[in-house]
C-alpha cells in the first residue's frame, strides 16, 4: 500500500508534470515543432531554419520541450537530432477533462435552478 | 465566403488563444482557482486566503486567466468577485486530441515497419 509520503510525492510529479506541459505548449512554435516530429526526427538546425529562428532560440524551446519530456534528443556524429518523447499528454488531456465535465454539471445545475423558478412562477 | 485575411485573422486569435489558455494552465494556483470557482464564485480576498497568497499576487493571476477568458470578475460594493468564464477548452482539447491521434498513427507505422521485416527476415 502506498505511504502518504508516497501518494504526495506522486500528487507534487503530477502538478510538477502538468506545470512543465501546458507551459511546453504555451507558444506556438513549440506547437509546430511537436507538429513537424510527428512526420520524422529533425536536426536543430533543420528546425531553426524552418522556423526561421536563430539556432540559439530553437535549443531553449528545445530544452523546454525536453524538460516537459515532449521531446527527446540523440546526437549523431556532430548532429543533434529531435524525436518526441514517450509522453502522450495524458495528465494534461484528464485535467482538461475534468475541468470540462465540471463545467457541464455547473450549466446542468443551472438549467435544474432555472426549471424550478418557471415551476414556482406559473 | 472567408476571405484569406479573414482566415488569416481566425488563424491568428486561435493560436493567440492557445497561447494564453495553455499558459493560464501552467500553474497550479491558476488550476486550483478554476476548480475552485467550479464550486461557486468567490471574491479575490476570499482566493487570497485560501491559497495563502498576498492580495496582490492573487490579483496577478486572476488577471492572467481573465485574459485567457477563462475567469471573469464582477464588483459587487467594494468587493471584486470571481466567476468561471464562458470558455470551455474547445480549442486546447482539440490541439491534444490531434496530437494524440499522430502519435498513434506514428506507432501503428512502426508496428507496420516491424511486421514487414519480421516478414522479410523469416
Amino acid at each position: 500500500m502506498a505511504t502518504n509520503r508516497q501518494k504526495l510525492n506522486y500528487m507534487v510529479q503530477y502538478r510538477e508534470q502538468l506545470d512543465w506541459g501546458f507551459a511546453a505548449l504555451a507558444d506556438q512554435t513549440r506547437r509546430g515543432i511537436l507538429e513537424h516530429l510527428g512526420a520524422g526526427d529533425a536536426s536543430i538546425s533543420e528546425l531553426a531554419e524552418m522556423f526561421r529562428m536563430t539556432l540559439t532560440g530553437m535549443k531553449k524551446h528545445i530544452q523546454v520541450l525536453e524538460s516537459a519530456q515532449l521531446v527527446t534528443t540523440h546526437k549523431a556524429g556532430r548532429v543533434r537530432y529531435c524525436s518526441l518523447g514517450p509522453r502522450r499528454l495524458d495528465a494534461e488531456t484528464a485535467w482538461i477533462e475534468n475541468y470540462r465535465q465540471m463545467l457541464e454539471m455547473r450549466l446542468d445545475r443551472l438549467g435544474d435552478f432555472l426549471e424550478q423558478t418557471k415551476g414556482q412562477m406559473s
